[in-house]
């Protein structure tokens, strides 16, 4: 069994030093009190509510970053951490980014293909589908808030074997009909049913700016049925076995992958 | 301002004559009452949980059949009707097929094309796209139950233009925790939201052969929200713009179409 845990943080605007300092006490805590996939939320490193350009150069890193390497080694044992961050390109250009780590450092990068509005101000969409990491655990897909939005992406990352979708996130807060879920928890539902994988969100908490977030942190089953949500609690955990994704029948008639007709879609 | 219905009925298996009867009751009933566009369950011609090919015989038709140029004749003014049927092919083939209808008579037909459990043993596969069908109040797509589980099929009409998409199914009733939906409605829900289409689904009732369903018949919003649900009361009824859905916009930076990446899609 693995059990994956989204801790829902607060990361302060512009404060790249504080945040490292949260997301260092936060891997080592959790890493060691038997988290094996940890997901930390969106741009944790610098915040989301930028007004400049400057202020995202202030925060923004490359996967290089002696940074990045400290949060490798407060990694306890054999354990993955996904997270978000502002990234700084090769190219001079800034990217929605996010890594997975394990102790030994970076093993895969990402930079979020489908920008959310003031987004578009700041970063360069990325140019390369999600990654799918082989772990000790399973295979796990990492995208970025708006990208599970469009079901093209998880449906990619399950077809290239999936058990896992890692979404780091910030979901500003939108209108819902009274007892409603948030409407990404129905998209995340229905993702990870009709592809039967796990996807774990781990949304971000602390107004900034004046803008709320919907505090949605949420791991969805591969039936689309929620295992576990934050909640006030600011931390969803759920203990699960990811290779029991890789069954994609319903019965000896109908395998959800087996049924699709490519030839039909756009 | 468009009024749709969906009746929740149960079929008798294999009486075509009475059901028949039935079709044209509540054609006459709905249309002649303001259902603007009416929806009737899958295969409400025939039942569905077949034993036998002869069985299926016994039922099917061809779209130039007389049945279904009474049920255009019953058809009050301007009105639409879809409903599901066994087809007859000129192949010799059975098909799970549906049709659209008005007045004049049959506008377009479709064969479901991911075929659920033992339809697999009766029907033949489609080997078509859903149509998307221009009518006096939007474009009207058709699709039958467990198409619209693969999200790529939502996503097809919708990018061609579809307002609403017309789901006759047979729910065959699934587990689900206490006091969750059915998990078809969240499918529902992220492909409304996803595309922005109002999405129509027309169950059926009445256990078959011990087959029990979910009774499930719901409309919901482009938004992803229900917005009329049958309950115990075999009928929903929704009154939308359907030409609000063409507005796929969020914000100025972000339309739903607009962000899509295809080079990064499978």
């Amino acid at each position: 069994m693995t059990r994956i845990v989204c801790r829902q943080l607060a990361p302060t605007l512009a404060d790249l030093p504080g945040n490292h300092r949260q997301i260092l006490r936060v891997i080592a805590e959790e890493t060691s009190s038997g988290a094996d996939i940890l997901i930390l939320p969106e741009l944790i490193t610098s915040g989301y509510v930028f007004k400049s350009a400057d202020e995202v150069d202030a925060c923004a890193i490359t996967p290089a970053d002696p940074l990045a390497a400290e949060w490798a080694a407060a990694i306890e044992g054999e354990s993955i951490v996904v997270l978000g961050y502002a990234e700084r390109g090769d190219d001079g250009r800034f990217y929605n980014g996010a890594m997975l780590l394990n102790a030994n450092g970076v093993l895969a990068t990402y930079r979020k293909a489908h920008l959310w509005d003031e987004e578009k101000l700041f970063f360069t969409a990325g140019s390369e589908p999600p990654p799918v990491v082989a772990t000790r655990f399973g295979w796990i897909a990492v995208m970025v808030c708006y990208d599970f939005e469009f079901p093209e992406f998880p449906r990619r990352v399950a077809l290239e074997g999936a058990d896992l979708i890692a979404v780091p996130t910030n979901w500003p807060l939108v209108y819902r009909p009274d007892g409603e879920r948030p409407p990404e928890w129905h998209l995340a539902q229905a993702a990870a049913r009709v592809n039967r994988v796990v996807i774990a969100c781990c949304d971000r908490t602390g107004t900034e700016r004046g803008q709320e977030w919907t505090e949605g942190t949420a791991i969805f089953d591969q039936f689309g049925w929620p295992a576990s949500a934050a909640g006030d609690g600011h931390r969803a955990a759920y203990e699960v076995d990811l290779t029991a994704t890789r069954d994609k029948s319903f019965n000896p008639n109908n395998d959800l992958f087996g049924d699709r007709r490519p030839e039909l879609y756009l």
